[in-house]
């Protein structure tokens, strides 16, 4: 039974979920098995390169879906963004920095324009910048993201949004990893939701065998907002985004003590880059949200749609007869 | 039109719907107002004495109340919990420490024990010691708090509570500010509300009319946690404990810098505490939650309630169709 929203017809899907486009783990292969359990999947393109963009689309194969891009990742070598409208994507997502010079180019070549932000004035810039859909992505999220949390954050913006042009979509990001979660960002007034951690525990997420089992195994109260990871990868984010990740013995070695990470490059770095080269997870990053503790379990993406799509209808069903 | 909830049952009140003990805000007028309007006034002694127990509970009339300690504070003066229990509350509630030791004391005299966490962690020990409700507090919660966020604690707690116990109640805190926030934590499990920021914003609260009017201008984008304030007005809370305020010239003056504010406190102190007398809302706090972006206007703390109850029935009927 299919939950209709302003997301499912806008973007012509089944249920109101969209796939986060992790740059490790949202290949073609993800995007493909979640479009097809009837949501959207988001192909992830991290600080790729062309050849990448080509390869997730080929693994991607005839499935419809999206793709996303690192905004200031993207305006280093802007020309992957055509690279990528050549394989038609369905829909294509702008998060972290200025997303203003690309928005013409996606909105040309009919793909809709989704724009993540992480505070009500950026998504004040992203319905500026004629943006067809706005991921409101709380702190809880995996991966990178800013402070403010989910649950104030999406009415606010709801809120904000509507006032300028009601047309434009919302969707909630953070924090959500079952059918509760969906349905509280429907009460909220978001029209679905985007899920990042759930799917990074699926049968067709690039991650590793080992970094998924330790996503089932792992507490939402052992996860952390950091920069640890960026420094010791030479990725110079925006300060005011950090990765939220699993704590191990690497960020506990390093967190809270960034200057003197960054002295300690020539040695960290390729110890890292050693670590992650041999999966070692101790030192190398799992992104994870907080949202861990409710995965329980690595099963195919579409399962995942198919459980938290059925989870979502008995939770708006079930409280029903409390408002009677 | 009653919400009907296990928290509804538990208390014999109307509505979910529970007034966050704030020290500086929920004297008994307050609480006494929320208790009429269907909910449940929990006042605040914040770092109280004798007197001010005394003083509010007399504010409150014969109201059926409750009362909330700040754990690590009444740890200090442990015989005030048998002043307050003379008053024979509703509900005692205890937040931000070891609660063990007062648990018997309050269980015994007939109050609901109500202990509010941050952690699934504390979650399990608020359950150990027979608590009756476990207030699941999200960081976007104004005034002290911790890190995690509600919408991802909230479910991860109401699964392990019910694993050990399933007739204590989960209730959400943290973000909620109107009737999306209360439908959407009824979606996550838990079986209603506690809400500080919204009800500062009420006719009843101790807060000045400034503060009232700062609030109402306020936006969600603007709150930050910090210990600044704690600093200046020298309150040892724990470390993991910050407080989410409203910025202000005092707050960008040392945030970031704590230690050197420490060194200052000679002139700091002393000029903080000026301001706060002459209530200077540039150097004195405002604390408040992510939520203020929803609160609009100053209104009597019944009618709050009222509009968040019928707020959150249209959300849950209205997504209905959705589900068809």
């Amino acid at each position: 039974m299919p939950l209709r929203t302003k997301l499912t017809e806008k973007l012509g899907i089944r249920h109101p979920i969209l796939l986060a486009p992790m740059g490790t783990a949202s290949g073609g292969t993800l995007a493909k098995a979640v479009t097809e359990g009837g949501g959207l999947g988001i192909i992830g393109f991290g600080y790729g390169n062309q050849e990448r963009i080509n390869q997730e689309f080929r693994a991607a194969g005839n499935a419809r879906v999206g793709c996303g891009f690192i905004t200031w990742s993207l305006a280093r070598q802007p020309h992957l963004l055509a690279r990528a409208l050549d394989h038609k994507p369905a829909a294509v997502m702008l998060s972290f920095g200025d997303a203003r010079p690309f928005a013409a180019a996606i909105k040309d070549a009919g793909a809709a324009l989704i724009s993540q932000v992480q505070t009500v004035a950026q998504a004040m810039e992203a319905v500026d910048i004629g943006s067809d859909i706005v991921v409101a992505q709380g702190t809880e999220a995996g991966g990178h993201g800013a402070t403010r949390s989910t649950l104030a954050l999406v009415p606010a913006v709801v809120d904000a949004v509507r006032e300028r042009n009601d047309k434009i979509v919302v969707v909630a990001a953070g924090g959500i990893a079952d059918g509760r979660g969906l349905a509280a960002a429907l009460m909220l007034g978001a029209q679905g939701a985007l899920l990042g951690t759930r799917f990074l525990a699926s049968d067709e997420a690039l991650t590793s065998a080992a970094a998924k089992a330790k996503l089932v195994a792992a507490r939402g109260d052992d996860t952390m907002r950091t920069r640890v990871f960026d420094i010791v990868r030479n990725l110079d984010w925006p300060a005011v985004y950090t990765g939220r990740a699993l704590q191990n013995a690497f960020s506990r070695q390093w967190h809270g003590r960034e200057t003197e990470l960054e002295k300690s490059l020539p040695t960290e770095a390729p110890r890292y880059a050693r670590a992650a080269e041999a999966n070692d997870l101790d030192t190398s990053v799992v992104f994870a949200g907080e949202c861990v503790d409710l995965i329980r379990n690595v099963k195919p993406a579409a399962a995942i749609v198919a459980s938290i799509v059925h989870e979502a209808e008995t939770a708006l069903r079930s409280n029903l007869p409390l408002a009677r």
